[in-house]
């Protein structure tokens, strides 16, 4: 039985739409146990399910505009961090959130802990490309400065995580660069291009540029956490500018503009839906103890869902364990 | 007059695009004189003007995949160099080129010169965004490092290319950076939020993150040449990729999709134009003794026509001299 630790608390639409997430996870998987953290008569409301799941209950949560390091210290009854120290503890395997981000990347660091070997765990998501296969980047800001030793790292776990979660044989790594000539970059990239190149066990295929990102020119990215948390805001803030373009395009555009899109719904809808990244779960805060998952703030019951599908992949995959076993063998 | 020396054989469509760009130019603004560089018999061909206009022949050209410092060293005669010296030697006032972007840079710098007091000189671009009004954004390039001198340099200069190009008064001016609060980002992105801060002629507006960029948060966007460059390829392929989706999505959609297609066009058709940033003309590499100015290699006539306008209001409002004003004032 997989045990996952859930923070009911976290999130736009929390406590209903995490627990709409968990009553439809826990009918489809019969393999899953989820331990829910927060205000337990607002959880009751919205649960639906009696076995497998269990409420512990807290008064304390950890607030959006809340100081991530100071709330994971002061705060030691709130949902987030109880849920963190389960796992820690050995009471759950993994744990699952909506809430405030920096809180999540303090708790996963301070109170599950890193893999041994492992200097600084990266943010890695699956984010869509337009043949619809995706590819996972990492590090997308749990950082604000990193060396090539650690983006080497990110190579390692992001091929290990396509490879079992997302079930990609020999995955292609890339180092996103300024360009794809061998020589190209600052230092920190040329350095990383001669670690990744000389990694016998990795699949490199040398640099990539921001543009090529979308079209499946590789299944993992390579970034330090400034370039990778700014890409991956750039990719979000452009998509939905352009959305929002159409949209008031369509809006302004007259009875004609109207009558089109009456016509073109289902294939803006089809399109939308490719480039719809919460269908691959949340971002995973990778090189530590445990799945740490952070669910996207806006998160419905179907993102709640697909995340909590994607732990138990992690989980059933042990993707955890295979990398601690990697960097376990670095070491030695 | 104002003296433009324009590379006739640079960009994907030259010289056809580039003349017949020059030719609307030249019928448009009584005030500019065109020299043209390159092969004259297929110069000639497109060129209906005769006043104001000159024809420099040389049968030597630098290609899109030549190594940029060396193709800058080697190739002495080529339509480029020749016209980036005609600016060194006091013959033109600007240079124009749809060429390689790199040995235009360097034409730039070698050639042409840095401004007295510009440690490195930035790529400058108006970039789209949704109310129209658009932001320049800089470095997005020409460097692979940068120091907070630099980007403190960049907001001046940027500052100094939104006032007097654009005619923007009191230019808001924001640093790319990975979150909003003061406290945000790495070392280098701390000690430039300082510089700038105390900078009493500019109006900081603090940092800006990659998701606002679209929104017109800011006039002016300061970043490092690399992550400048990843955030600029990053919209180009996202606009791109989206376009090309919503495109298969009609192609796909059936006969509904192509009938509300024939209703939305002209909708389609504006939300485009907001989003073409080729209206706004080339990118600038500022900091040197002259507008040195990248037309996109996929240039069209209206697009050199564009850029000749905006090296015409570079000129006319002689940002130049008063960057090098401004800084050889610091340098006391």
């Amino acid at each position: 039985m997989k045990k996952i630790a859930v923070d009911a608390m976290g999130g736009d639409y929390a406590p209903k739409a995490i627990v709409e997430g968990v009553n439809q996870a826990l009918a489809t998987f019969s393999d899953i146990e989820i331990q829910l953290y927060g205000d337990e008569s607002k959880i009751r409301q919205y649960l639906t399910r009696t076995d497998r799941v269990s409420i512990v209950h807290t008064d304390e949560k950890i607030n959006s505009d809340d100081e991530p390091a100071k709330a994971i210290r002061q705060k030691k009854q709130s949902s987030m961090v109880l849920a963190a120290r389960a796992v820690k503890e050995g009471r759950a395997d993994a744990i699952l959130s909506a809430g405030n981000t920096g809180a999540l990347l303090a708790a996963g660091l301070f109170v599950v802990g890193r893999i041994k070997g492992i200097d600084r765990p990266g943010l890695l998501s699956t984010l869509p490309t337009i043949d619809g296969n995706g590819f996972d980047m990492l590090d997308l800001g749990a950082n604000a400065e990193n060396s090539a030793n650690h983006l080497h790292q990110y190579a390692i776990l992001g091929a290990f995580y396509a490879e079992n979660v997302r079930g990609i044989t020999k995955p292609r790594v890339g180092l996103l660069n300024n360009g794809t000539e061998d020589s190209k970059g600052d230092p920190l990239r040329k350095e990383t291009y001669a670690l990744l190149a000389a990694d016998a066990n990795l699949n490199f295929v040398g640099n990539v540029e921001a543009r090529e990102l979308l079209n499946g020119v590789a299944d993992v990215i390579v970034a330090d956490g400034f370039t990778g948390n700014a890409v991956l805001k750039t990719i979000e803030g452009t998509a939905l500018s352009i959305m929002g373009q159409l949209k008031s395009a369509i809006e302004n555009g007259g009875w004609k503009a109207k009558i089109g899109y009456l016509f073109l719904k289902d294939a803006l809808r089809s399109m939308k839906k490719t480039l719809d990244y919460s269908d691959a779960g949340g971002a995973v805060l990778f090189g530590l103890n445990a799945p740490v998952v952070k669910a996207h703030g806006s998160s419905d019951a179907k993102s709640i869902f697909n995340t909590i599908q994607q732990i138990r992949t992690m989980l059933d995959s042990q993707v955890v364990q295979k990398s601690v076993e990697k960097f376990s063998i670095k070491e030695d």
